[in-house]
């Protein structure tokens, strides 16, 4: 396969493309997407066509008169998604409409720093090559876990991060692979994630957070992702809950993360094990315990981990309250590790958010749990690349 | 003075003229905003001159060549901004460039419900009629002090206005000025208020925080209000500050509002009367204290008063750096009846979000009070206006 340039000559062109990655469809039905004339459009199909951008894919299903002609993106289009987390490095290759075609995974600490963590990456993308998924690609998209300047393609400043800050990852990247590629904060990615293949697909104003080792937010605005003026809008992880809780490694006490997170879980969970058999045994045997072992005990039905995930889910949902009352989204998303502990946790930030937001806010607002996985950054990873380089630059 | 009919024939159209909005300038300066050919430019300017909406200026100073004409948006254009708050109603009337000509106000109750509120509206325009400030309005910008639906043109469920929910405000303004119209909830033309005229000239992202009777916050994103998906977003009066609190009117315990808005001030402002002769004296003569007796027993250095400002703006600075962390502004304006407590006032939200937020939301965050007072609403209502009319429809 050879790689295809993917330079859209224009803003019709860049439009059309988006829409094709977005799913196949008839000249008849793009027509109805994009304000131009019937000769315009097909010219500049015509165009994307004679580059090798576009293809031609059968007729579609008559829609009352002459049928119309399919169209796709070029099958051999290849995309990356990077997603580095705190302790794992996920990678998969898409095709042009971001489905995945091969996803490898592994445990990683981010703490090793940028030289061995992309050096990680570069060597599980070498695997996915070595399956023929691809010989070029089109464009990469990398997540990782802290704030980002995305204008500079840099972390800056990123708390679980030791080395990183302001490390070229961006252009080393590009270079390292050849082809163009973006870098954004992990929760970003997630929900873009969201935004093309997950529940989000129709909204254009929704917050997804993540529970993992840390609390993240990531904000979609007229289905843009909202970054802030320094990158780091939407990091919830020291948000307030009260005064009085448990100090964090932030410095200050009772923020969001030191309550409720998998850090903060796994803590809580040494605490009260005693009470707990299941968590007893495990303790004993393993010596530790993690945010995993309180969803496995909840999920037998222990009432101590029952007990656990209630309480950190009403502490997180009076954050969460008061972000619907500010933002007034129309979906918020649950992801991340600890929303693996599932529906208990739903019920309770459910209830929280429901009694203390205002009703105006949650008349109409579905909060629900990723249905994405570990695919959600990956897809979205591509899907932020795709965003670049289907516009014109 | 005729009406001019303001209708951009195209999108070129509709960006010189909210380019001349903000500012009449040269030919040459209008050539390097916007990405048109000079012969292009001069004819879509040329085709404004010819409709009435723009004319010639003289010459603008010379850059280095051939002096390039001046262009300023026609004197004759005319908005209206109408803000009407809980307590009380302003009316302007402005130019294109939304500069205000004439500014009347009075107390009015707005529970008195829209026909008599609206009433006194129209009554007040007719005041600014009469001075010859214009014959004909090229569009109008209404404010009321709850949620709006925008699309709708109408209040949804506001708390503090009976009466009006879903009552066809925009319409009927529409009708009775013969021009078009437009409602949005009173924080947000603040909030479009101070992008035209205020701190917040040159920034794309930020929030205003009204502190009134009860208290809300504008948000704004890449230059634009953000509503959120049932126009309730910035509701942020009822965000917890902690489960201790004081009762709040919407039934839970803790808002913010119950803590610190203008309703509040003067409740606890009797409570610790006792302990301030200005306040005792105060209210023995007058029988009840505001948010105001407050502030003016502050300027006398009564040490009561100015600790109900201070733990005030401590409780409103917990949810505030919640809010910085979450949206990373890159600005946040104070505003609003109680914000003219001041530099106390702004002294003690500034310490609690410089120690409770991100350091990197807060590294260039200013953090100032409106210098714009009463004016900030009607400016915005005239802003909001303009940006209808000055688009294609």
């Amino acid at each position: 396969m050879k790689r295809i340039p993917l330079r859209p000559e224009n803003l019709h062109q860049a439009t059309l493309l988006r829409l094709l990655r977005d799913g196949g469809r008839s000249r008849a039905e793009l027509g109805d997407d994009v304000e131009l004339s019937r000769s315009k459009l097909n010219l500049e199909l015509d165009r994307l066509i004679e580059v090798g951008l576009v293809e031609q894919a059968g007729l579609a299903a008559s829609r009352g008169g002459r049928r119309s002609g399919m169209v796709r993106l070029s099958p051999a289009i290849r995309f990356a998604g990077i997603d580095i987390g705190a302790t794992s490095i996920d990678v998969a290759v898409t095709n042009g409409e971001l489905e995945i075609l091969g996803h490898v995974s592994e445990q990683c600490d981010v703490r090793q720093g940028p030289a061995r963590v992309l050096d990680r990456a570069m060597e599980l993308l070498r695997k996915l090559r070595e399956q023929r998924l691809f010989t070029q690609l089109n464009g990469a998209g990398i997540g990782v876990p802290g704030p980002v300047s995305f204008a500079e393609g840099v972390p800056v400043a990123p708390p679980i991060m030791p080395g990183w800050d302001r490390f070229p990852v961006r252009d080393m990247v590009s270079q390292e692979l050849g082809c163009p590629s973006k870098v954004d904060n992990d929760v970003n990615l997630m929900a873009l994630g969201e935004l093309h293949a997950g529940l989000a697909r129709q909204v254009d104003d929704f917050l997804l957070i993540k529970f993992g080792t840390g609390v993240g937010c990531g904000i979609v605005v007229d289905g843009k992702i909202y970054r802030g003026v320094s990158g780091s809008a939407g990091d919830i992880g020291h948000m307030r809950v009260d005064d009085q809780g448990p100090v964090c490694t932030c410095g200050n006490t009772g923020c969001l993360e030191a309550y409720f997170s998998g850090a903060a879980l796994a803590r809580e969970a040494v605490r009260v094990a005693p009470r707990s058999p299941y968590l007893t045994e495990r303790l004993d045997v393993v010596g530790s315990l993690t945010a995993e072992d309180v969803a496995a005990a909840a999920t037998l039905g222990d009432p101590v981990a029952l007990q656990l995930i209630r309480d950190g889910g009403r502490q997180a949902g009076q954050v969460l309250a008061g972000l619907v009352s500010f933002f007034n989204p129309g979906l918020m998303i649950i992801a991340g590790g600890v929303a693996r502990l599932g529906h208990v946790l739903l019920a309770e930030i459910r209830s929280v958010i429901y009694r203390r937001s205002l009703p105006l806010a949650t008349g109409n607002l579905p909060i629900v749990l990723s249905e994405l996985g570990d695919t959600a950054g990956v897809i979205g990873g591509a899907r932020l690349i795709s965003d670049h380089v289907f516009s014109v630059q």
